[in-house]
């Protein structure tokens, strides 16, 4: 039985482009569920279709026969025990437990980079981008981190023949797959960054899981006004 | 060289207390050093002494020789492969996926709950719990979650012979150690929970594991205004 992964627009939906883009990229297949935000409220279309799958009525959702695994983390580490062939995780000891705490650490933090900067792929917003950074101190700690935390696993890859960005552990694993909706803020928001940071997010962008990913964000149509704080329409 | 777990307090850090929990009743030696909270200022001391050692300066930190651990997912990952004999996590793979689902939930989850009742191991605050359970719907709400998540995982395992409740997957796991501050909150603030919840919290809060982190937040002294919304002293 075919692996279902239940998501939310793909425009928006930041937590579910994570296991989205790592199962694409790793060539893990599996049958996509779109449930459409409609709204977040009890009784809306996306809570009650949700409801009959996860106990927290959230996307993602993992659906392997009758086990629901929800939670990009989990997703992630299932995933990983499942296909091991796969590598989603550093092979080394050391690195797989460096990547786990930045992708935890994505998973409890960067709250002022999410809040003030929401994932819009087919946005181009530069100029809030700069309001956001001249106001917001915590979206400028959130990115210096982010700079920290990418130049320093960067700096210790070899470099590439191609003359390419690194990935964050050389090879593409779910490090890469959990900051991808990251790059897409830093993009839509064009936050000022260093080059070789801004090398990465475009590695990132370029990678085939994340262009089929931005490819169909794009085709998408809905204008969702409690995702879009700063426009009133495309 | 033995494994080093940074925490905060004893009396007030829930998210130190789930890899303190975890090894302890887990038999895992590790040599404990505490870094009392005075402040969350970047110049507090509670900020310099962690910068040496994590790069987001936040408690809990596991460091085994060069390599830091940050966030207690990292770290309870990092500890289940590192002692597989301990059988940290479910041995079934479905029941971890379920695991590992529940506890990504508390990860990013729980916020009405952790921001109205924090955590407060040496305090008594019924009249609080009472206020706070008739005004704030975030918290009834998370309370709910909680008695459907433990009620049905609970209601799945065998019922012991000394008449005590079962935990979250039979034998104690890295689920167990991630709910055991919300156990703590749930007792200080006394709220209303059916038999079978407060049976599984009075089960928890006498793991020896839990007792052992119990009785040194006791002899604490300390009184620190940024976690006691609540109280002007003991």
């Amino acid at each position: 039985m075919a692996l279902k992964l239940y998501i939310g627009n793909k425009n928006y939906s930041s937590w579910s482009m994570r296991p989205w883009v790592l199962m694409t990229q790793a060539g893990i297949p599996f049958e996509e569920v779109m449930v459409r935000f409609d709204s977040f409220d009890a009784d809306s279309a996306f809570k009650r279709t949700l409801r009959g799958v996860s106990p927290v009525g959230k996307v993602p959702v993992l659906v392997d026969g009758d086990l629901a695994v929800w939670d990009t983390l989990a997703i992630a580490e299932y995933l990983a025990e499942r296909f091991p062939d796969r590598q989603l995780w550093p092979a080394d000891a050391k690195a797989r437990a460096r990547a786990r705490s930045i992708c935890a650490e994505m998973h409890s933090g960067f709250t002022a980079l999410r809040s003030h900067c929401p994932m819009n792929i087919e946005a181009s917003l530069p100029d809030i981008g700069r309001l956001v950074w001249r106001d917001q101190a915590g979206v400028r700690a959130d990115v210096a981190r982010l700079c920290g935390m990418w130049g320093e696993l960067l700096a210790a890859q070899a470099p590439r023949a191609d003359g390419l960005s690194p990935l964050l552990f050389g090879e593409f694993s779910i490090a890469d797959a959990f900051y991808a909706p990251v790059c897409m803020r830093l993009r839509t928001y064009a936050l000022p960054l260093p080059a070789d940071i801004q090398a990465y997010v475009d590695r990132v962008a370029n990678l085939p899981g994340v262009q089929a990913w931005i490819g169909q964000a794009l085709a998408e149509q809905d204008f969702l006004d409690f995702e879009e704080p700063y426009r009133l329409g495309r």
